[in-house]
């Protein structure tokens, strides 16, 4: 019997009412004969209510106790959602992290996902049985629980995914799948039948949002059949897969943009060869991370340092680097903020050179000054004052017809 | 180096100020150079409003996944209390009740504790930090989440205590001991400056309230020195112990009280032999804890079957006969409800006749009706009508002269 899993996230659990309508969903594709692991995010604003009760509390937070915290969230959507799907008749069973099996390696609030220990949820499936598993959470070998970051929940369907050999992950979230844009800002952004893992884990990592980058990669790693759908509705979603079949010849899918991103300079590193390691290995160990990076030399041979992290690990950025002054050595720090990432994706850039001059021109045309540049070989990211980020993104999802395909695709 | 333990009830942590209250208490004992574990419940009305979510769902729960949904609330707690340790300078870790070695039997919702591993808790110890785990909840030897019923989370605390052989355990609450009676109802009510196990235990388990039965039951068979005292005020609480050492010559300790209850008549047993145990066995499989028994035979030879219930289990206990009608054999169920139970405890009545017809008298005396009596060697029981509950109390609590004693003890 083929198994698939299908995750919610929180804003399709935020009231008992959605919790029930999430429990319908899942009992038609019982119906379909199929085995079902189901994976949970907290119930809408749970996270966030516990946050402020930390908040409360203490500033600074211990991360081990943080994640003992957040935590509750899942365990009670997974015991909610059990319940649901009881009342509606079907054989329910609810698992935390630990019981489904999750183990990850021993970091707090963002632990990897190293080992999915299937042999429990497997004898439950085997009696017909609903799983109905925490995302998000995982513990370690020695017993300690832990949390995946935000968005853990994809990953932990992923992983499940790919250790039960499922047919398909279905992610049901509040979109009804992929789009070239995020369509609050972009009016004219349309939803894509497929998308490559390449190009989704470009956009997920661009700050797209539907779906995590780390569950993205993981399924691009395990070969897991992923679809991006609506929780409510019944259209068709988008599929990530290895080869997006349809619009192969577009060079670019998506443009994506994010906010709330400081620009970090660390000016005058006295040993530019020690230094610069030292500098992101202190940020990696604090579970920091770095974006665009830039190294430049000034007229007097002194090597200053510039980088993008997001605005929350401003203050741990400055802290962590500040006490290791001494061993990195350097002279100060300064910081931009109010600044925003807009980036194009599409796996055809690769074979088509001149994308990212035609997307610098596009910006310089209507005024807007790109302040760091980032690229690979499926996207090109610029850094722009927080104003400009969303003229930006139209401005480009434009000039690179993103809007207009929709008619010629599905003609 | 000594070990205490501390518990704190779900009121003393109903806010994050009140949390930051325990915490100090809590490293005021730490510096007394004791090791501590300190043991928690849900804050506040946690367990209730995770109780009307899954009213919103169902109203059968599955108990499996109750127990998923209550174990949050300690967690939440243990969380919390140990960032607030934290915050104030202290090391604390906290513990779930799987990760605090506590392992139940494979009952649902009610469970007793079967074995505590300390090896965890041990280990945590010699660093010098102080443990906060959850009350209220363990895991079965196969993974699964279970908890130990209300007021569980005593006997978490008492458990813990034997199972580290600590010096004493106090159970921390919202008044400053063990009363005579309860002072809300009874305002002569006076406090009690110790009492012994068994007469802890009869007032446990008639309503007082203060301590759960089981919590005494534990610490009298593994020799707990316990303490009940206030959570916030620093005045002198009420030490239960083997031999309650003051005021040995009182007949009568205390008077409790419990409304809320219900008598259930099983009436016309086919068979008087297996008919009695089937009712009960039926009743004890689902988790109903039958109180005061009387059978009575009519003249035409029917047996009939009176027990007293609480009225929270009466549908249950209706459903779960019925069923079995056919099987234990009778004609019909009836019950009555809006009654209380008054009882009268000190371990001086056993060498004192007479206790029992005096409470009789008194009660005939201020024309309340006795519905059904039980004895013990330590207490005497009666049900009433809830109406009559709180008179009944005081005059019992002036006939037996409770609350002069205070005076004559003092000087």
């Amino acid at each position: 019997m083929g198994t698939i899993v299908i995750k919610f996230g929180g804003s399709s659990l935020s009231t008992t009412d959605k919790i029930k309508n999430a429990a319908k969903r899942i009992i038609a594709e019982k119906e379909n004969g199929k085995n079902v692991v189901v994976v949970v995010s907290a119930m809408g604003k749970t996270t966030d209510q516990l946050l402020t009760l930390a908040g409360e509390i203490t500033d600074r937070p211990a991360k081990r106790e943080m994640d003992m915290l957040l935590a509750t969230g899942e365990q009670v959507s997974i015991s909610l959602l059990s319940m649901a799907l009881t009342e509606m008749g079907a054989q329910a069973v609810s698992l935390t992290g630990w019981q489904a099996g999750i183990i990850t390696e021993k970091v707090h609030n963002n632990a990897r996902i190293v080992d999915v220990r299937t042999d429990h949820i497997e004898e439950i499936l085997k009696d017909g049985k609903i799983i109905v598993a925490a995302g998000f959470q995982g513990v370690t070998e020695d017993g300690e629980i832990t949390t995946l970051g935000r968005g853990g929940s994809d990953t932990t369907a992923v992983a499940l995914a790919a250790a039960l050999k499922a047919e398909r992950c279905s992610i049901c979230t509040d979109v009804t799948g992929v789009f070239t844009s995020d369509p609050r800002s972009v009016p004219k952004a349309r939803k894509l039948a497929s998308i490559s893992y390449d190009e989704m884990l470009e956009l997920a990592n661009l700050g797209a949002g539907v779906l995590h980058p780390r569950a993205v990669e993981f399924a691009k790693n395990h070969s897991v059949s992923l679809e991006v759908r609506s929780s409510i509705e019944d259209e068709e979603g988008t599929v990530i897969e290895e080869e997006a079949s349809m619009e192969k010849n577009l060079i670019v899918r998506g443009v994506a943009f994010e906010d709330n991103i400081t620009r970090m300079t660390v000016f005058g590193l006295k040993n530019e060869i020690t230094g610069l390691p030292s500098v992101f290995s202190t940020l990696a160990a604090n579970q920091i991370d770095v974006d665009i990076i830039i190294q430049s030399q000034t007229d007097s041979n002194q090597t200053n340092l510039s980088f993008s992290i997001k605005d929350k690990d401003r203050q741990e950025a400055v802290d962590v680097l500040e006490k290791e002054k001494e061993a990195i050595g350097f002279d100060h720090i300064e910081c931009e903020t109010g600044l925003s990432k807009v980036s194009i994706v599409g796996s055809g850039m690769v074979s088509n050179p001149g994308v990212a001059a035609k997307m610098f021109a596009v910006l310089a045309d209507n005024g807007i000054q790109s302040k760091m540049v980032s690229t690979s070989e499926i996207k090109v990211s610029v850094l722009v004052d927080s104003v400009h980020m969303k003229p930006a993104a139209q401005h480009l999802h434009d000039a690179f017809e993103l809007g207009v395909l929709e008619e010629t695709a599905a003609k």
